[in-house]
């Protein structure tokens, strides 16, 4: 791990490359793009904390992209929390986007509840849980992936990069089965936004799906046939954005161990596009000794890691000192716009601030009753 | 009417303040946003060409918005045409757009068929036949505004000016209904995509709409109330799109007269938002004797008017020569968008040069059997 000199950015894997990559962004204007999409697969019991119940992680990534916006939710009335009442990581994402005052688009990949915020449409839907083996219709699939990359075409021609991020609950078991079927050893290394990471249980799943959906582990040909059998709706749209822009704009792919499974997708459908692009995290994320984001990463392509040294540790706010305790650790792109903000504005933007704002929306946020 | 210099583009209104506004914008760049939508008052027998049958107009702003992006119809297998056959003005939004490598977002602002291309969705939906007098819920197209200024807001960020357009078949009907409800004197000056001007039918139509309302002419308070008796859904998302966006750039309105109705409810939403706009249109327009687009804004505000010299009397094209002859004029945002592409090259780009990729276009279309 190395500090990039005057942020507070540190870079993990390919450092060199890392570094380049953001250093000819500094100054530079993005267009953050958020992609929601809900999987069925967060209905299983103890597979996610994106809300406050299992239910209610289906709402998560329309009130994630709604508070992103309008700074309050619109589907639900207060914002998403863990059960424990850890609020979600649109709040850092939507304070590093206002520092700098950078401009959002929210992508609908599938989102179980329509945004009530404006939404690009590329035609996905909420895919079924993936024990079915069939979680997406593949044309679906297939018709979000080619819009994306239509969307990523335009959008790149409105800003110097693009930053992308997602929010889906039980993401990361779904980029489970995915990086399995890709032939990717991923057991044990995708994150959660759980301080016990329940491996087994990701494991289990994802392992049934892959045999319900007849692929056996690395033997696949077509990755938008993995991605509809036992993936979910963001990916093929997430894919599709980073495809249509990088031939234009660096893109920084903000994420956590999900990022894996999106360049194992890119890759194998055109390699080539994973040379313009990053992944933009958090330190939770890289710091996670559950978890393995270089690992997974490394198995794919040589893309560079970036983390944003955030850190929550001394806030007065109890649910955000619990970031520093394994809870939530990334979401909504929450690191990778961290990492732009802080680069677009020279240092100026650095974690200090970040937690500041944080602190300022989610005491205003209380005053509202938008929290308990 | 006054030539812009060094640039094939007229200005007809407010002449001083609409050269300082395009010479402020030489070389700057823009976004282009068309924003789609259907009413059902298309489909009155005679009141519309915009589309091969009264059945087919419904397909046309969908169909427009894909030929706009791809090049190519996804919900019909040709590109939009008159019962003539002459073809849709996207053929010429989409040739300037491309000269200048100019980005292009769709906004779905209530179109009959869901646009096979990447849009944005603001809650809008089709509308009933004005003559109704409850052609849209309050609600939706409240929520459409609203969220129509949240997006131009977000867009705003992303360029140095932004250039709206639409389509809408029975558009200038709708807006006819709607000036008269806002209390000017539109009778026999809004246009027509037709040689002969149906003058006395659309004001049947929009006396029956005001009637059955119950909205006696200048009567009104909220105009959003008035959009949604005997409007049709592109109104209230054009007019959050402007009005989100004029406080950080400059806006071009693309159309003909349907943007004096735009501009009589953005005037009284928010007045000074219509300081930081020009209508851009057509030739055909400003020099159509059957209708009057200067007589219209004039009467609504001070908004320049500036129109694209465009001249397709010497084209090889008999579908193009009949726009010579008084058919279609504009729609899709072609003269706005022609207007910004000539300032946006620097006077580069020209008549002539759209004309010819028009051409290159029509000719390629016609090969793949996508015109008769």
């Amino acid at each position: 791990m190395r500090k990039l000199e005057d942020f507070d950015v540190a870079l993990i894997y390919r450092e060199d490359k890392g570094e380049r990559f953001l250093r000819s962004l500094i100054g530079k204007r993005y267009l953050f793009v958020c992609v929601a999409g809900s999987t069925e697969t967060s209905l299983i019991e103890g597979i996610t904390v994106a809300g406050a119940s299992p239910r209610l992680t289906l709402y998560t990534p329309a009130a994630d992209v709604e508070y992103l916006l309008l700074g309050r939710c619109r589907c639900i009335e207060s914002i998403p929390i863990t059960p424990e009442g850890v609020p979600t990581p649109a709040l850092i994402t939507r304070a590093a986007l206002r520092l700098v005052d950078a401009p959002a688009l929210v992508v609908d990949g599938g989102s179980y509840v329509e945004p009530g915020v404006p939404h690009v449409d590329v035609g996905g839907s909420p895919s079924r849980d993936i024990r079915t083996g069939s979680a997406i219709d593949y044309d679906r699939a297939l018709e979000s992936y080619r819009r994306s990359v239509a969307l990523g075409r335009e959008l790149s021609k409105l800003c110097d990069y693009l930053v992308v991020g997602e929010s889906i609950p039980a993401g990361t078991t779904t980029a489970l089965a995915v990086l399995m079927a890709l032939g990717v050893d991923a057991k044990n290394k995708v994150s959660s936004a759980m301080p016990n990471n329940p491996h087994g249980l990701k494991a289990r799943v994802a392992e049934e799906a892959l045999m319900k959906a007849g692929l056996a582990p690395g033997s696949f040909s077509d990755p938008l046939e993995v991605v509809s059998r036992v993936g979910d709706p963001m990916m093929p749209c997430f894919a599709g954005l980073v495809v249509g822009a990088v031939d234009s704009v660096p893109v920084i792919m903000a994420g956590g161990t999900q990022m894996a499974a999106i360049a194992a997708v890119i890759k194998s459908l055109r390699e080539d596009a994973l040379d313009n692009v990053i992944v933009g995290t958090t330190r939770w994320i890289v710091e996670d000794g559950s978890s393995d984001i270089r690992g997974l990463i490394s198995q794919v392509a040589e893309v560079p890691i970036a983390a944003a040294v955030l850190d929550f540790s001394k806030s007065s706010i109890e649910g955000l000192r619990f970031y520093e305790r394994g809870y939530v650790k990334e979401g909504v792109g929450a690191g990778g716009s961290s990492v732009a903000a802080m680069i677009a504005s020279g240092g100026r933007v650095d974690s200090s601030r970040i937690l500041s704002k944080v602190e300022e929306d989610y005491v205003s946020l209380k005053a509202k009753g938008y929290v308990e």
